[in-house]
């Protein structure tokens, strides 16, 4: 544990996916008591970030990355150093291109990581039988190909659901405003649509399954689901932050 | 919702706790998307801040009440107007009036709630039949009598474990290095101490039990053991916090 880092996070993006975050960072770290943890700054500040989503598919032109920026700009203020967005919508090209250059600009230097890229060297390093990887995601995540431009160079083929299973089933299980994640967190009506994801990402052939929106390790908590590993991209940034602050990692 | 008002955490005492309260402000706010939810600003940073025990049991001289102060001005430069500190043993006047007194002389005012009265207040209000209350807590809080100069005022008697119990099972349950919760989240160790005292307090005949340590919760999750209420103060002060920012509480 070292005080000369702290972790700054974007938390907000949606509030339940950063509460993930936190618990992944505080449970993956070797400690026996308070004082061993890592120093961790959260802003959640929801309302001033607008919908990731919508702006990707083009029904707003306000870009999430400038209130994501500030964000970031006042957790270094604050001292921290480094730092991570739980969000994946947020890594698409447009958004996370505009968020890099900024962070580049910032008086004090902080070290942004790209969950994506994360998830990516993740898959290279410990799972290098698997070649063809599904993944479920925000619809905005699936049609902005972000997943796909990190892991097609590395050789892996990337599945997506069939177009009518993700905007009825997968994009609601985040999005919908009553029993979806983003509301109402982990129901039972979210995770049988998730489920109908995966299903039909097993059938077309897919080794393993991205979690590629942070809201959806909350309904799938399992580690794989009929065989199938299920790759929790909260978890693989979490542990990656506590490495990038010099913390101890469990296991 | 109001922007007008942003909560600050003190998270880190413990990181578990800090999460708990933090994932209760979240999941008792009515709102349908990501930017309905309120802003909340949280540091946890436990290496800074000294075991508030070993404080009160007179075994350091470091008071915490100076590093909790630091973040709570830390949280207010930020932006933070209403704040908490999700620990009971901070909450033992030795600790709590120093921090009342530094946070009055903040150059930009900050509503500190103080988790004890509100439980207190939730008693009175919510509970009126049930007068004698217990209380399950770190021996710090027990000894130092928190609750009962809060609540015997309000006419309420207030009984406490067995020293016995207390030293080997509750106290334990939260500070053992090893299967604490403070070491290592909601564990059935735990869990089956903590049983012991609730058991403890039933014989002596409490009506409903107070949860006075916010790493509690996390082992009793339920709401009543035997027809005994469990009072969560990290519920309470989840709730206090929403509306002290004028958010839209759930129920």
């Amino acid at each position: 544990m070292s005080d000369n880092h702290i972790i700054g996070l974007v938390s907000g993006v949606g509030p339940y996916a950063g509460l993930d975050l936190l618990g992944k960072i505080v449970m993956q770290t070797a400690a026996t008591s308070d004082q061993e943890h890592l120093p961790v700054f959260s802003i959640s500040w929801p309302s001033r970030i607008p919908d990731r989503t919508r702006f990707l598919l083009g029904r707003t032109a306000k870009n999430p990355a400038y209130p994501i920026l500030e964000q970031l700009e006042l957790l270094a203020r604050m001292g921290a150093t480094v730092a991570g967005i739980p969000c994946h919508t947020a890594h698409a090209p447009a958004i996370f291109s505009v968020i890099e250059e900024g962070v580049r600009n910032f008086s004090r230097p902080l070290k942004l990581l790209n969950m994506v890229a994360e998830v990516a060297e993740h898959l290279q390093t410990a799972m290098p039988g698997c070649r063809t990887i599904g993944l479920l995601a925000t619809t905005g995540t699936v049609q902005t190909r972000v997943y796909q431009e990190a892991l097609e160079p590395r050789g892996f083929r990337l599945l997506v659901p069939d177009p009518v299973i993700q905007e009825t089933a997968v994009h609601p299980a985040i999005y919908d405003p009553k029993h979806g994640i983003k509301a109402s967190g982990a129901t039972s009506w979210a995770r049988e649509r998730v489920l109908g994801g995966a299903a039909d990402l097993q059938q077309q052939g897919a080794q393993a399954i991205i979690l590629g929106c942070t809201e959806l390790p909350l309904v799938l908590t399992e580690p794989a689901i009929n065989d199938i590993l299920l790759i929790d991209s909260t978890l693989i940034l979490a542990r990656a932050l506590i490495r990038a602050a010099a913390g101890r990692l469990k296991d």
